[in-house]
């Protein structure tokens, strides 16, 4: 007995035949006694086909215009999921973003959600009809049709779970919850039963991207349980909760791998106050974010200064550089894009020692070399070459313990 | 340098060439230094898709989200014409009809507008910004999303012109205009300059479908100038106006013929007061619409009634027919299906007499049977045998001196 927001993935209602497998997930929860708020994506490959349209008429649509087109995506899916429940023999109702009161700011195509008036959410839900949302969507002040950017449907589900005080928010996708490791990758991840806001924080911004980051902070910060699970059967799913003291027991929740980066080396600096001032605040005014930063020991008052960007930010941030160098009278521009970010995350580092040391004996031990290391209170990321990823992966994965026990019987066998 | 709307068909927007080529339709009466607002259809297959898809669902789809659903088909179309229009160089934006303030009534897949918020469509015209509207669709005062049913797109754009008080409104669709017959069936069908919409809503409702009856008596009551033409080619279309003096020296305007009825005839009904009002209040509570109706001279204390119902309703009327037979103990009931409903229009038979007279010799020459006729002051129609309709429409196109000058000359050499 609660109130329950269930959010399906483009995946999950990419067909008249699961979109009826969802409604009937929708209706379980409604029959359990629940409210039920659903939020909905595009169908399947919806949204690349409505901007597909937009290329065919001109290589630089206008953001507003291209608002108005995808939001069409979510629309047809409201009301396809509607007219399911309805032939189960339940009540239901879709609304667009804007129907229900979801109210952003103007930055087309990644708006930012401001408020959500739950008038006519809280009126439905108390005549005991399902309610279903357009996810990824809202409008402006001047009800101009905005959507959320990338992960949209994901905030627009944890958003009316945090105003709507939900007891849950379930996350329909298309895997089966959260693993380990990626098991297209480490065939040996173990699913996670619970796992924390701030490790699955690590985890999706370093390539496990089951959510995106932004709804996960939100979540957080509403602290509104996630329970992702797979649409396509009934198996346990992960919930993403606060953390709570017997997390710490564990000391590391899961490991992933990025390839997203690419890095500068800035040779022979002068080693004086405020160079490295001036080399982060021009890449930064280009809007280019750097990651990881390391500077060496000055030799003949000169260091070396390494950084990460993204790998779609290297052109630019390559001129930077150039422009950097010959300003500062450094020696040269160094780079490499063949890297990949290896990092292990869990709440339990805090407590426990130990954990930098032992991953970097298993690279060792692995005859992987090690290029530069950043740390965080629950996570170690190492920079390493690209060939190496997936193996230096599954290495640290067996390392910690985090290798699926029926796995570990088969080896034994 | 007035305000223009421009209304846009399925056909014209089905494709991103076609949405460009209208684009610079658009864009050409702009830099000729009018205001302009356009209204856009689903493009199209659009709505068929739309609609295929919620059949997918369920066979008993809700009418409020079938409306929700198709009216997407809309939402796409004026976001690739702003964005075409943009591509050309000019400011555009696109409107979603509840953006732009179209409030309806609650009659889902069918609503009539009762009014318009011009507040929005005036500040951007006054900015100089071309304004496009989707057609077809509006909100209820709920902001449910609502449709207005067949031809809602034209009505839309007549409605928009009447009350923003534009010079004209320009329906590009894929025939060059009205014509004095179907051009399909007769090939010397010669396109009208001007004709009145007396006169073209006798002729929509008899089957020369170019433009709804809606949007047509819409634009009379308002007296919004339509002007028809075709968005592939620059020939000249066809302006419907008010009737003017020199329109009646114009005896027929237009032939047209209609398959959609049926005939039922209860033959021997007892010829006392009260018997026909029965038949026709019977069948007007099953919601059919009766077109003609005769009935014969009495004999013996009576009468056969004969009458015309849509095609689709005859099994319905049917039913009735026998029913009330056995209440009135008539003899029999009889139908026949395979009728056509042949019609010539025209203002200035007002003012001339003998073409009824003309009409029947025309039909009697070509030996054809008249089965029932009926006639209102601008229209004479005869229902006579489906087989005969093409034969007997070129006919009396003839007689009444329709064909085109060039069919004759082609004819004498």
């Amino acid at each position: 007995m609660g109130l329950i927001v269930q959010k399906f993935g483009g995946t999950s209602v990419a067909t008249a035949e699961r979109i009826n497998a969802a409604a009937k997930r929708v209706t379980d929860a409604y029959k359990a006694g629940n409210k039920v708020i659903v939020v909905v994506s595009a169908r399947g490959q919806t949204t690349d086909e409505l901007i597909d349209l937009a290329y065919e008429i001109t290589d630089n649509p206008s953001s507003r215009e291209m608002d108005m087109l995808m939001s069409t995506g979510e629309q047809i899916s409201v009301a396809l999921m509607a007219m399911a429940i309805h032939a189960l023999g339940f009540p239901a109702v879709s609304f667009t973003g804007g129907q229900v009161g979801i109210v952003t700011d103007s930055y087309h195509t990644k708006a930012r959600i401001r408020n959500i008036n739950t008038t006519r959410i809280q009126k439905e839900l108390d005549k005991g009809t399902i309610v279903i949302v357009a996810g990824f969507q809202g409008v402006d002040v001047n009800e101009n049709i905005t959507t959320l950017g990338r992960g949209g449907s994901d905030t627009t589900a944890v958003a009316l779970a945090a105003i709507m005080k939900a007891d849950r928010c379930d996350i329909y996708t298309d895997v089966d919850g959260i693993y380990t490791a990626d098991p297209r990758k480490v065939p040996c991840a173990r699913k996670l039963n619970r796992v924390s806001y701030d490790e699955i924080l690590e985890l999706a911004s370093l390539g496990a991207q089951v959510m995106h980051s932004r709804s996960i902070e939100f979540a957080k910060k509403y602290n509104v349980p996630l329970y992702v699970r797979s649409s396509f059967n009934n198996s346990e799913g992960t919930l993403i909760c606060k953390e709570v003291k017997e997390m710490e027991n564990i000391v590391v929740s899961g490991v992933a791998v990025s390839k997203d980066d690419a890095k500068i080396t800035i040779r022979g600096v002068p080693d004086v106050p405020g160079q490295a001032a001036k080399i982060f605040h021009d890449i930064a005014k280009k809007n280019i974010n750097v990651d990881m930063i390391i500077q060496n020991a000055s030799i003949e008052g000169r260091a070396d200064v390494t950084f990460t960007v993204p790998r779609s930010d290297l052109r630019m941030a390559l001129e930077t550089a150039e422009k950097i160098k010959k300003e500062l009278s450094a020696k040269e521009v160094l780079h490499d894009s063949k890297i990949a970010k290896l990092s292990v995350v869990g709440i339990g580092m805090r407590s426990h020692c130990g954990v930098a040391e032992k991953m970097f004996s298993v690279l060792a031990e692995e005859k992987i070399n090690i290029q530069m290391i950043s740390t965080s209170e629950i996570k170690i990321s190492c920079v390493i070459d690209e060939a190496h990823a997936e193996r230096a992966m599954r290495a640290v994965h067996t390392a910690f313990g985090l290798d699926k026990v029926e796995k570990e019987e088969v080896v034994k066998v």
